[in-house]
């Protein structure tokens, strides 16, 4: 029964959410129609990256602002959307410079104007400049509108003040954490865990969960002694999460993440799994396979079992589980009202129940 | 003395701009030092990439506004910023597009990160790479803060509304007028002139010069009327400033513009020249010249020869003068204060004076 309850309102936040970036999307194509057809379908692909997600962020905004007592739940929506527009922005302009093609199994922006410059006609070098180019307009077009959304959900001056501090604040932590990845990934050597575990942080966890928790509470009116739990409560999850999304990455099965799970260990993705393994004698038998584009699934499975062999495997989840009970421990804080707690509590099991 | 007073006005306003540029910057350099040098760096290159230009769109802000009354000149200069930071966006943004390292003459941000990544040993294709992802993420940094100095500029609620509006307007144009470019340079025909100035129009007049007259108007107070003819006298004018920039893309001297004359026609830049001379019988002689990238000095003397024996040069000059005085007519409307006819027609004989 309660999960059945917890389930609709889920449901209901996330259609709220929906019908705030349906209603922004209509605006849009009816706007850019007097400027051709090639940019309706640029806002319609668009509008496609973004409402395939699971709607992560705008959950946590939700989650802070009606535990604390928020009413206004077209107000969160609004802030909820905004923050599903920055993290397209910000997938949209990560693949531009990872030269990916496809997300979640999908074209994504890059890759479906790839495909149809390539079916008309156009050189490989072409078409994929044609995708490229796509994606960097559409994630500036993701990234100023974000913006724009939270000037919309019709808040006071000072509540609107905050919450673009808060989305500023995300944007200035995610640029310095891709700035940092990129320079990782051509470095020869892998950084310790406690520079990829900062890289993540930055680059994902901050605006993913430290953020809209904050902007759901300053929503609600809470205490600054509230946002800053939520700030911290934020960063252990956060950081919980993205080791864990680096386990699945590599461990996971397809069904579980959507992706391929050999595409981590091609491409050579720099994660805590691998610092830990480079760090334990015998690496070097298996360093020729990590990062190898044609590493083949004979090799994956070998890289796997090192992975296992080595304690990486069990390091990872130990740090997974670390981060999320402090971030449990942080909900259990004497002034942490029982509602966040209730409410918060799932969202650290759910990172818990993730870890295998 | 008229001149000397008139280059006073221009400088006060200009180092008004350059100093909420310059705490702006000063400001985010700080709040960058936690997350490392190389982020500190990142921030010393926009700035860099910022600082360099004309103030160009800042003038048309200041212009309008004075013109029209305007008092509050800090308020100006936050409106002037931002532009000029939506502009830095648009640019490094548009030099990843065109994967351009260069701009006027010195390494942008892209070019600077690939020559480090460089002298650093990396493979030429790791350090474009570096290079374009740096100037990805300045690019997001830029025209997110070029929100947010509108929203610092202290202006009132329905004020600050409308001028983001107008920045919203910027963008949305800019990006429809990007994309219509990208498809340009792979189509194989030349475009007719009629979707090349409407191209040119939504890439860069629209940011460029009517919305900065119109942001301008909007924190004057003026009346819709007003800002409307401003909008009507922004057009005009972008288009001819477009048309004389694209001839002096080829028949200029690098003094006059900073770039080399020989860029445009190597990357076969698609502009009204070449759209007229496609037209007339005799072009396919030339077209092989034309956007190939090893065109030499001599071929490229030739095809400037042919750009004027078969009138594209003088049809180019005739439709520059035709939109600049399409232009100043908007300014002789009856409803147009002479503070501001007096004030924007030497803008408009500024682009005249530009049409050898």
């Amino acid at each position: 029964m309660e999960a059945a309850g917890l389930r609709g309102v889920a449901e209901e936040r996330q259609s709220q959410v929906d019908a705030v970036l349906a209603r922004f999307f209509s605006l849009a194509k009816k706007r850019a129609e007097p400027l051709g057809r090639e940019y309706v379908e640029l806002w319609n692909e668009l509008e496609a990256n973004t409402v395939g997600g699971k709607r992560f962020r705008p959950r946590m905004v939700f989650a802070a602002y009606q535990a604390l007592g928020g009413e206004d739940a077209a107000a969160a929506a609004y802030v909820g959307a905004a923050f599903e527009l920055l993290h397209t922005a910000l997938i949209l302009h990560d693949d531009v410079i990872d030269h990916d093609f496809v997300r979640r199994g999908a074209p994504n922006i890059s890759g479906s104007y790839r495909d149809r410059a390539r079916a008309a006609g156009a050189s490989e070098a072409d078409a994929e400049h044609r995708g490229m180019s796509a994606a960097v307009i559409a994630g500036d077009l993701a990234l100023f509108n974000a913006y724009r959304l939270i000037d919309r959900s019709g808040v006071d001056d000072a509540t609107r003040e905050r919450l673009l501090e808060v989305m500023d604040d995300a944007l200035f932590a995610s640029a310095a954490g891709e700035l940092i990845d990129v320079d990782f990934s051509w470095m020869p050597a892998v950084p310790p865990v406690d520079d990829i575990l900062a890289m993540e942080r930055l680059k994902t966890a901050v605006y993913s969960f430290e953020c809209p928790l904050q902007a759901g509470a300053i929503l609600a009116g809470a205490s600054e002694q509230t946002v800053e739990t939520l700030g911290d409560f934020g960063r252990e999850i956060g950081i919980a999460y993205q080791i864990v999304d680096d386990l699945l990455g590599v461990f996971g099965t397809e069904a579980d993440t959507g992706k391929t799970t050999i595409g981590d260990l091609r491409e050579g993705k720099r994660t805590v799994l691998i610092a830990y393994a480079s760090s334990v004698e015998g690496w070097s038998e298996h360093a020729g396979r990590f990062g190898n584009p044609a590493l083949c699934d004979e090799d994956a499975e070998l890289l796997r079992a090192h992975l296992v062999d080595c304690g990486a495997k069990a390091f990872a989840e130990g740090l997974a589980r670390y981060y999320a009970n402090r971030a449990m421990a942080r909900l259990r804080e004497p002034h942490v009202a029982a509602t966040l707690r209730a409410e918060l509590h799932p969202v650290a099991q759910d990172v818990l129940g993730r870890v295998k």
